[in-house]
């Protein structure tokens, strides 16, 4: 999308480490209209594909999935981070790796909240490793529904994550996909997803 | 707010120790077209104050800051919960204990994301001891913003934190508050900030 392009190379800050930062606009400070602009651009994308669910995990997901969900006109439902090991029979639970904060969680959903009549759409705000969609599909093979396919804003290609779901033949769409920051200088790859 | 009111009374469950749940619409699936109709009644509210910023804490309340950050066509900038005591200098930091997990957190807000020239509207899901809206107050001085008033979309009045903030003369706006729910039945306080 090549508004988002444009948005992460004029205020995403490419620090040490291969980390992008972009709290300026979606995951500390939202720019809201903006964000909407994103999950508008997700509906459009998964339209006619009979969404009946959108379902990301807290907290950075839940603006742009807020807005698709708005866009489709179906509910959203986000998975909770869980510390503890105790987790009760009431809900559906698979773990993830957090590459941003380098630990692993329990993500959990109330079974009262996903079944097997859904068709889930996964949203959320960056795709790495793929750790949290593949725990998201996990949970919502659990509850026996189904994965249209899952969306992200920002996916970090040459971590592989996402390509790796792809290549289970699960449709993956990134707004904006970044095959290498080599000194600072963002390289994207070509969309295939815009509308011309 | 009578929409607001009929859904709690439809959906909402009454718990042993007065715990309401709400988690079908609001703070686990959400009903997202419902909560951007909360979103723009916040607005509607809060609209002419000048408001150039929404402060909202991770993670429950996200969705709806958003839905009024859209109506007011302004950034949210939201509040991560630290379990550390190792909080950096670029960030504003305050205290908080949370109700439903009856536990200590603290909250931090980068020094980027918010100034003296913000006017902030705090915004938030539940309302009980009011001491998540004291800890984004305290933030908001820290960074020399003024506030121009909190919005919770339910407030559990007979517990009495909305009534002490307001009595510091600050403006605080609840589209539902509850004033009882003895043996289960939810009785609200009458609404006086609805439309005729």
């Amino acid at each position: 999308m090549r508004l988002l392009e444009e948005k992460i190379t004029a205020e995403g800050k490419v620090l040490p480490g291969n980390i992008l930062k972009v709290d300026g606009f979606l995951n500390h400070r939202i720019d809201v209209p903006f964000v909407m602009q994103l999950g508008k651009e997700i509906a459009r994308r998964f339209a006619n594909c009979g969404v009946s669910k959108i379902l990301t995990i807290e907290a950075s997901g839940i603006a742009v999935a807020t807005a698709a969900a708005y866009y489709l006109d179906v509910p959203l439902v986000f998975a909770k981070k869980h510390k503890s090991g105790n987790i009760s029979d009431s809900v559906y639970s698979a773990s993830a790796h957090s590459f941003t904060h380098g630990n692993d969680y329990t993500a959990v959903v109330s079974k009262e909240h996903l079944d097997e009549k859904d068709v889930v759409l996964i949203v959320d705000d960056f795709l790495a490793l793929g750790s949290a969609l593949e725990c998201l599909m996990d949970i919502t093979a659990q509850a026996g529904a189904q994965v249209v396919g899952c969306a992200s804003i920002i996916e970090k290609g040459y971590q592989g994550g996402g390509d790796k779901i792809r290549a289970k033949g699960i449709r993956v769409e990134s707004l904006a996909i970044i095959e290498s920051m080599e000194s600072g200088t963002i390289v994207f790859r070509p969309d295939e997803g815009e509308q011309a």
